[in-house]
């Protein structure tokens, strides 16, 4: 196969009602980019038999790579399976492993197993049947009128995890492409897009083998590099100097590259220093901890948390002083000091960090909404800055978290 | 025009680069669900004249509603209007209040407007022109064909200021309708999706009135009930009606309606009956109590919680005895059992509860991974119950998460 026109089809009536974005087409657009691949189309129909049908009528006639998510699941309005079948008249059969599987969830969790859930194992006749790791419904992989089909489940985790694992090699082979293509991605924080772009300006508009775009993402910023060449060593060399380049004129802001998060670059500084931290969370209710622990290693440098959402709580369990809390209130620099000391030395750990503030939808204490006063308690000093942050109440918080992230990251870096 | 098929057109390269998603067709498709509109298709196609003429000619085939946003622009990218010319023979000229509006953007901005700036203005004879209060390309009205055209902006902001301000009227009058539409949603815990439809088999499959669908959510199960009445209030009582029988079946498992989130049933509850909760948080680290916060009036409930990640944690700042951690190890239920106590004691709450287990990757105390213990005490007695969930570890500790809620949910209803 030389060109391959690819179309994206997503079938499911919520995403016809607006209930979601089509976000698995955006997902799988970008993954097929990286391989060189050009997806001419994004489709969306509803769980309607017929127009489902002709649906993949058209794509066969314009498109030869038809990737289809969604419809293979239990219910009757799941019907990707019966729409393809009609247009193709492959057979069905049991996949064994894949009922297995769903015979053994619902024994295991003492529930009833209906008879629809067995036609989720149903696969083509002649198709290679992609297990499903993380769900229950399997997907395939058919040639069937010198187009290759694609069918994968509409739940976006299980779809991304079935593609990367399985449809990804399958791709790689189909292209048999000489070139090679890499990306990197490197992640920002303490820096805006707007600056992060203005900086790298020149950069951007000079270079002509590498890609460099931004990228969206949940906290922080991120740039995408991209590049084409011969051998891996030569893209891996451009892609290496590329970086160099970017980190000559924002390195101070870059915390990892690819799927690194802050908290497990935070986590991981910790270890190597041999550093351990404890959290008192008022404003941010256990999300610092929360988001913590998302990072393998945690249990070694995190013992835990004390969440003193009441003001009773900060005095009896966290040990915050009464005259602190009368004279100055709970969202103020010193009750964020001595709550970021008091759990530092309760958990025995390197660093205290504590969080105070008001989230809304009521100010409190005549304090702004948005106000955050963050402690960071170590051996030598116990420091506190405020911020004020913008959106409802919990964008709030994460971005409390995010800053406590940042600045845990700017201290140990 | 009686029954309207519409369908949505977004055109961008990149939305077929995966770099944004089409966040625009559900926005639209949400809107047209609320004027009983149905949307048959979304399409999505990139900047290239054959495509877009040739899925225009598709459009006009199938559908007598076709929206379409993006293309509209300057640059030789955007290429709406050719293709809808060449399809059409419709003629262009030039929209004099929108030329005017972006000569004057480009001279009060000191800017120099280059010719294709002027390409924007163009608009079909015969169209009604709407004009970008918000931006520059104006939209249009057109119909042709038996078909409604509606060209719309592709950037949200000035396409959604243009809907709603002009379109939205429009399609008011072209669907000439006395019916109300109403719809409700229906949310459940504890129950799957195939057993609920099983369940409502009979109920789904005789009535003809109302639709109930099933809705993607992140957690528990949701049903959608739409009417489309006369009048409001049959419609509300049809929709009363179906709630009724749906109950009749599985109305145990419903926590609520609409917008309604399991954590903001659980703390209304609590308000409701006088009583507190306190968290002892080891696998979740701080995620029940993060989840709990997020509703409204949780601060008059939740004092807070201890995030016992770490054994000496749950020692010496929790006070679960060190026999009982020697005797049968932290992930167990008698420690679960006394978390749950001790928290409950020290936060002086009348609830506690807790959660123990193995979110992985590593196994813990030959315990597999998935393995967790919640425990709730309260004035009478301390219940403990074993789960086994799947999932990597941040599902896990969700999923334990939510079960908490669902289990203090059913205590308390």
């Amino acid at each position: 196969m030389k060109e391959i026109n690819a179309e994206i089809i997503a079938i499911g009536t919520e995403l016809l009602l607006g209930q979601i974005a089509n976000t698995n087409a955006q997902w799988i657009s970008d993954e097929l980019s990286t391989y060189g691949i050009n997806v001419y189309f994004h489709t969306v129909a509803g769980d309607n038999h017929t127009r489902v049908k002709n649906l993949f009528q058209l794509a066969q006639e314009r498109s030869n790579l038809v990737i289809v998510t969604g419809g293979l699941g239990p219910t009757d309005d799941d019907m990707t399976r019966e729409a393809f079948q009609e247009l193709s008249g492959l057979s069905l059969y049991e996949h064994k492993r894949s009922i297995e599987k769903i015979e053994h969830y619902f024994n295991n969790h003492n529930r009833v197993m209906t008879p629809n859930n067995r036609k989720q194992a149903l696969v083509f006749e002649g198709s290679k049947v992609l297990f499903n790791e993380t769900g229950m419904a399997p997907g395939m992989i058919i040639e069937y009128n010198d187009v290759q089909w694609v069918f994968l489940p509409g739940v976006p985790r299980e779809m991304k995890h079935m593609f990367k694992h399985k449809v990804a090699p399958y791709l790689f082979e189909l292209t048999g492409k000489k070139e090679v293509i890499l990306s990197r991605t490197l992640r920002f924080i303490g820096i805006g897009e707007a600056e992060l772009e203005h900086r790298l300006f020149e950069l951007i508009k000079n270079q002509s083998n590498t890609t460099i775009a931004p990228l969206a993402q949940d906290s922080g910023v991120a740039l995408r590099l991209t590049v084409k060449e011969k051998s891996e060593a030569i893209a891996e060399k451009l892609l290496d100097d590329t970086e160099e380049r970017i980190f000559q004129e924002v390195g101070t802001y870059c915390y990892g590259t690819d799927e690194t998060t802050l908290e497990q670059v935070v986590v991981d500084l910790l270890k190597k220093k041999g550093m351990t931290i404890s959290s008192a969370e008022s404003i941010t209710g256990g999300l610092f901890a929360s988001e913590i622990i998302r990072a393998s290693g945690a249990s070694t440098v995190f013992p835990g948390s004390i969440v003193s959402y009441q003001t009773q709580v900060k005095q009896d369990i966290l040990g915050v002083s009464k005259e602190t809390i009368q004279s100055y209130g709970v969202v103020s620099e010193p009750c964020a000091k001595e709550m970021a000391q008091k759990i530092k030395e309760q958990f025995h750990t390197d660093i205290g960090i504590s969080f105070t503030g008001v989230a809304g939808p009521d100010s409190l204490e005549n304090q702004e909404i948005g106000t955050v006063y963050i402690g960071i308690a170590t051996q030598e000093e116990t420091a506190v800055k405020s911020f004020r942050f913008n959106g409802n109440r919990n964008e709030i918080r994460k971005r409390a978290v995010l800053k406590g992230l940042e600045l845990i990251f700017k201290m140990l870096k």
